[in-house]
């Protein structure tokens, strides 16, 4: 740290986002990416995009993308904002909103404790269940901003839209926010609860389900006067946050809707059975909503597990939390990576068991 | 606003980009943009992007384009951090920089006091001589993080390398920031005294000189300790803010020195050739080595002149700042954009006197 740094910041813990080792090629599997590429519209929008007009600013309202994101949800452009990413509005979103500190789960997405930190938001971090799962009750009358990714990382697991519209209703003076990164992978969106609620917020990217986590696309839904407070950030950090090649890539993607639903569906599918496989190794496997599987062995430490995997050349995710040392997060990549990486465990796990007897 | 806005920006006074009207067709001379396109190496990198690839995050650090800034501006890559536009940094800056309070000229860009609200960082703006030029002598032991645009904005005056060599010297215990969006039309760049002093931070930005304000790419150059502190406000707020594309174009784009150098020393050229004809034309006209000319007419007020291009299709920047009211703000376009734009200012001003007769 140089000598010049604000105090306020000397003791903040920055995110750190997974691996992109580029020493050797692995099996990728540890940061949630798609394994499937974008649509053909998508690829078509790069290669036709007319790069001369890279001479001009963007539009700094997306205009264009966000009526397209508009139609497909099924509000109005006034009710999203457009982002650099999810984080990038989740960033404006504890700015706006933390005013009177923030309550979200002990383990959930790593970033938000980062976001309250930087703007000196108080936080309350509320314990999972034991099985993994939010418990709706402990988020009754709050009074904070309440942040929870539904599905749940690294957890996938989800709760449905009756237990948000709960803990929405009964935090009418703070806002709701539902960070849906996963959400199209089979969990519920809460997307037409912000008709109703007007402390509802829901945070969506493309990053994910629309394979697109190289353009940085995000945004937000939500009652008007909530989404006007985030441009106000938005404004004040970086108007034309979002840049031309990434709002025409993000329109084209919208038109691709089958192909990106089939993709889902198949993930949902390859994710399933590889949790089945993974409990016939002996791992305890969350039940995920997401595109990833989340993982504990019965005996074998999860350190070992993501260490040998490595030495293999596939890359899954640990975390050195408390709770969850023990986990494996494993994207859900095609069905040839999963089969790949079922034999990989199942190696090194009968050659830990030889080793013990 | 919302009723759940934090209180703390609440008085926030956000950014305004200038106008990007969408109603009809303008001569735009009023955001700074460049009038001749990306170089062909920028239009290849987009057409033969690999745009599969976007299905993986970016590179993070953004490794192959900060080998490239670093070899193009004679430092290492360590000295070097991209960001999404120069705002993005200088938000960064403000953040990690600002504890001290802040001190930059009461007139220039009008992004800084929105950062210094943001972070809560008390400043001092420093008046312009009445010439509309940064005295040096003013920024001695200030003690507080300063931010000077070189060419300063929106006067297009540059101070030398020596004087600002001098305001970095007697400030040794806080940052010094130099502005340098649009040094390369003619101004001296301040990084190789980056390798003299670890308190001088640069910004730039590929979006006037490299015709690249659609891609969204700034950086910052400085010593290697500072560099990391920014890096720690990127990761608390949104690491993957450079995407997989503008990473590509942002390094074919410094394989085109010349082209861009050729098209830098145009603009200068059209530049000079017309602050004379509106001296002409009875205009005070700062001395800009900027792509744009800051001039006020001796009896015609700045707004009326304004309004009246607006009406023949020509858009330039005015600002409601004291001191500046009567200035316009105009960006140097093609020979033929401003000659039209001499055209209109005469018949404008030619009639206006007539009425008064």
């Amino acid at each position: 740290m140089s000598r010049f740094m604000n105090e306020r910041y000397r003791d903040l813990h920055e995110y750190v986002p997974g691996e992109q080792p580029k020493e050797r090629r692995y099996i990728k599997l540890n940061t949630n990416e798609n394994p499937y590429p974008p649509s053909d519209a998508v690829i078509r929008a790069v290669r036709e995009f007319d790069a001369g007009s890279l001479k001009l600013y963007p539009d700094p309202d997306a205009s264009v993308l966000l009526k397209k994101i508009a139609e497909t949800y099924g509000v109005n452009p006034e009710n999203v904002i457009a982002s650099n990413g999810s984080d990038d509005v989740l960033s404006m979103i504890f700015a706006a909103f933390g005013g009177n500190g923030a309550a979200f789960p002990d383990i959930t997405y790593g970033f938000y404790t980062v976001f309250a930190s930087l703007y000196d938001v108080k936080y309350t971090e509320i314990p999972l269940r034991s099985d993994y799962t939010i418990s709706p009750d402990d988020y009754m009358n709050v009074g904070k901003l309440i942040v929870i990714a539904n599905p749940n990382a690294p957890t996938g697991i989800a709760l449905t839209t009756d237990e948000i519209e709960r803990i929405v209703r009964s935090n009418p003076d703070s806002v709701v926010v539902i960070d849906e990164a996963y959400v199209d992978f089979g969990a519920q969106s809460a997307v037409p609860l912000t008709k109703k609620y007007d402390n509802l917020c829901v945070v969506m990217t493309f990053s994910k389900s629309r394979s697109l986590a190289g353009a940085r696309l995000g945004f937000a839904v939500g009652n008007e006067a909530l989404i006007r407070d985030l441009y106000k950030i938005k404004y004040s950090t970086n108007p034309y946050s979002v840049n031309s090649l990434t709002q025409a890539i993000g329109a084209a993607a919208l038109d691709s809707r089958e192909y990106y639903a089939k993709n889902c569906k198949k993930i949902g599918k390859t994710r399933d059975i590889f949790a089945d496989k993974l409990r016939s190794l002996g791992f305890y496997v969350t039940p995920s909503l997401a595109n990833f599987v989340f993982a504990r062995h019965g005996t074998i430490g999860g350190k070992y597990l993501y260490r040998s995997l490595r030495q293999k050349g596939i890359l899954v995710r640990r975390f050195d939390t408390p709770r969850i040392e023990e986990f494996l997060r494993i994207t859900v990549g095609t069905e040839d990576d999963m089969e790949t990486l079922y034999e990989a465990l199942a190696g090194i796990i009968s050659e830990a068991k030889g080793e013990r007897t």
